[in-house]
């Protein structure tokens, strides 16, 4: 006999109604072939005494797997599974313990390249790469300008589907905005609304780039970029970097050797040097753009962020003949989950990248980005962004004081003009045995395994932890510097 | 001479500050070489009078350009443009009115397949292809969750980066959630959260398959998932549906002939004619899924919204050796532009599918998605489901009725069990006409154009106008479902 008693378990404290759950249960036995068609069922009596249950609870089920032709129930003789279903042979059933076993599909690469999220324990003191501090942010002005909007009569509407370029009140502050802050001439059809600047950087390599073509980033450069050129199996290229950015010498003599199709640049801060391209360097890169046909994706994530002179126009506020194409955030302004950001290129561009991006998640939160709109308009913004470039400048100082007074034995660093981090060679150490020690004493730094071992230098973010902070970090990593000095001379 | 007067012209009523709106002209005329290196600059007094401004403004600008490189003021013999910065022709840059012109990039494609969207005037009324009524929905309790939640201590770490694969709460809750509703037994790596049901459709489809993989979808299908598969160079083959679905045989037949790699189904309610997967046709579903090892992309959308007996199980809830990837959406359930779903799958395909959505937006709306985790814990999400399907459900049944009175004599339909649409045939008219007619009248509908053509059938959303909206709606339909019958029996 079948084992009804072991096989039918009710759970008496859950949420689901009884009957449900043997239903659900019924269903699996049949689908799996445990119970195959024409088999005869016990009575409802009989079940209900053997499970210990309501004999109502039974007969519900039964009422639920006739109406869904699991079951036929036949007043004369019995209750059978439905001869109607096809046979399951119960040994094709089995559940796979190695993935992708039982597919035909083969991966193109398993996403290794791209490490896992580490979580932060949340009592420790955190040195990140360079974040902005979300506590300084009007964070609550958002969500209040957010529930007020979607209770208006105009902005309900945004609830609904829209359009994939984005909302269109942020579109026409940015045109504004753009203009005024960036020098920028340009129109809402030049503008994509995207999920932070990741995804800008996302669909430009995801809809530009064909396998096999040549993108060049510079010897050091922001992983995730990368990462998205190579699940375009882009080839990398690489260019290299000094104290003024890439060389654009040594990327004119690239492109006499091959056809380059994107160059990726950060040129207000290199990633993760934090140095400006020189002013001669960006017309370099300009003319070479313009002779060698390539696009200049310009990663512009911390414009806002400039504290020696004004900030430096972004390449797409000169004249650029169409070829740059420029990405903005406002992740960086607000909050790291905020996510939003945007894309500015020629209406064609915009036109099939929007495209690309109604396949991805058809589109933005209109009402966040309806919120951020007003922020701009209402002044806001301005406030927030000249409140937080001072505190920032200070704590860039602070921090810099720090590493003179805590660990100048083993450091040297150039006090970056801009961004949120500190780019801080150590001489010397090994890098990646930093990690347990202050771990251990409730420290957490961002220790890329690349950058630390290849250069034996971390980004060190500035921005996101106050005064206090910096110190409590400083009074762990001192001694954890010095601890591991000791260790690599001998 | 330089025509200064011309070129340099200040806007009076910008934001921006004179002096600058100064010094970003003469970098754009530096960069594109109209102004090159050694050229001199006339004085600041003499610029001034020629701009008709204060010449502290022109100081000012001069100094700012200075400081960032682009001058060399020499206090003995004036001002120069620096001779430190290459030449650039200015021949060279022109904007290219044909965009790609300029580029080496060639598009894969310029994802004409995919229609732009259409907006829908604001006083208008709107039968849609099938979406819920925001208006139902606590949306300001969630907004009101999301504020208290990014203000509370815990809530407030959410506003950083966080894990890919979503908050932790959200994942959670799922998974009790998912057993209670649909019988499914998983744990949190299980699940990763996407921005709406169709981040999950891309990040298979983009994760999964190969260029030259065979994807299967019935003859009719969602549109926007065939799009994913093609992005991803994937052939589509075509499976037969009638009304019990996609047809299993025919499925059957072409894995003989063919290797399959991915089968895309809705089979709570097969996407757009609404009717469900029968049992026979699940249970051989799986069968061929294990003989012949292709994965099932099961889209469950609409699991919520089933009005006769109790929702069907999912197909992944059944013994399935882990070959089903599922797809659910709290977009359905609150509202479009609430853009939250998740994908379970085994460990392994979401290890690496969240890797893959690491680079295209890093992280969803974690502080939304607790929102909606409390929304699950504190029965909020309950309460709002067992109104909004009474309310469905008469919504409905008044729509079939007005389908019956208005234009029962050209349209045929069967009432579908559940979802938000009614799948509605209109013998012998050219339903392309009917668009001008009704939208002239402020009247709008989902009229695809591919649909319209191929099966003289629409669907009509139901779900997101209330009685009163629906009956506005008829008085424009009826008459010009009338006229257009009249237009084509001539």
């Amino acid at each position: 006999m079948f084992p009804w008693k072991s096989t039918l378990v009710i759970d008496n404290l859950a949420l689901r109604a009884k009957y449900l759950q043997l239903t659900d249960q019924f269903i699996k036995e049949i689908s799996a072939g445990r119970l195959a068609p024409g088999q005869k069922i016990p009575g409802t009596r009989q079940l209900a005494s053997l499970l210990d249950i309501n004999r109502k609870t039974v007969i519900m089920a039964f009422e639920e797997l006739e109406a869904q032709g699991w079951l036929d129930i036949k007043s004369s003789s019995g209750t059978y599974v439905s001869m109607k279903l096809p046979i399951t042979i119960a040994d094709n059933i089995t559940t796979s313990a190695v993935p992708y076993d039982n597919f035909n599909i083969r991966l193109i690469n398993n996403y290794d390249f791209i490490p896992a999220y580490e979580p932060i324990p949340p009592a420790s003191i955190n040195i990140d790469g360079g974040s902005p501090d979300y506590r300084l942010a009007p964070i609550d002005w958002l969500f209040k300008e957010c529930r007020s909007i979607s209770k208006s009569k105009y902005g309900q509407r945004l609830l609904a589907y829209g359009g994939v370029k984005g909302n269109e009140d942020l579109r026409q502050a940015l045109t504004k905005y753009l203009r005024e802050t960036r020098g920028m001439t340009l129109s809402k059809e030049n503008i994509l609304i995207t999920r932070g600047s990741q995804m800008g950087i996302y669909l430009a390599m995801s809809g530009l780039l064909k396998p096999g073509n040549n993108a060049v980033f510079g010897s050091t450069s922001y992983d995730a970029a990368e990462w998205a050129a190579s699940n375009s199996q882009a080839n990398i290229i690489r260019v290299n970097i000094d104290e003024e950015g890439i060389d654009t010498d040594h990327l004119a003599s690239i492109c006499k050797q091959q056809k380059v199709h994107l160059v990726y640049v950060t040129p207000h801060h290199h990633f993760p040097t934090t140095v400006t391209l020189s002013n001669e360097r960006r017309i370099h890169l300009l003319q070479l753009s313009l002779k060698y046909k390539f696009i200049i994706l310009e990663d512009d994530y911390d414009y806002d962020f400039h504290y020696a002179s004004n900030p430096i126009l972004p390449l797409a506020s000169l004249n650029t003949g169409g070829n740059v194409i420029y990405i903005g955030s406002f992740s960086k302004i607000f909050a790291p989950n905020v996510r939003v950001g945007y894309l500015v290129a020629n209406k064609e561009v915009i036109k099939n990248l929007s495209r690309l991006r109604r396949i991805i998640d058809r589109q933005g939160d209109q009402i966040m980005q309806s919120a951020i709109a007003e922020s701009i308009t209402s002044g806001e913004l301005n406030r927030h962004l000249k409140k937080s470039l001072n505190v920032y400048r200070q704590r860039r100082d602070s921090f810099s004081k720090l590493i003179d007074s805590e660990v100048s034995d083993y450091a040297s660093y150039k006090l970056p003009e801009g961004g949120m981090a500190i780019w801080c060679e150590f001489k010397g150490l090994q890098l990646a045995q930093l990690k347990p020690i202050i771990n251990s004493k409730g420290l957490y730094m961002d220790i890329d395994p690349d950058l630390s071992v290849r250069f034996n230098a971390l980004r060190l973010g500035f921005a996101s932890i106050n005064e206090k902070e910096q110190k409590k970090a400083f009074e762990i990593l001192g001694p954890a510097v010095k601890q591991l000095a000791s260790l690599t001379s001998f």
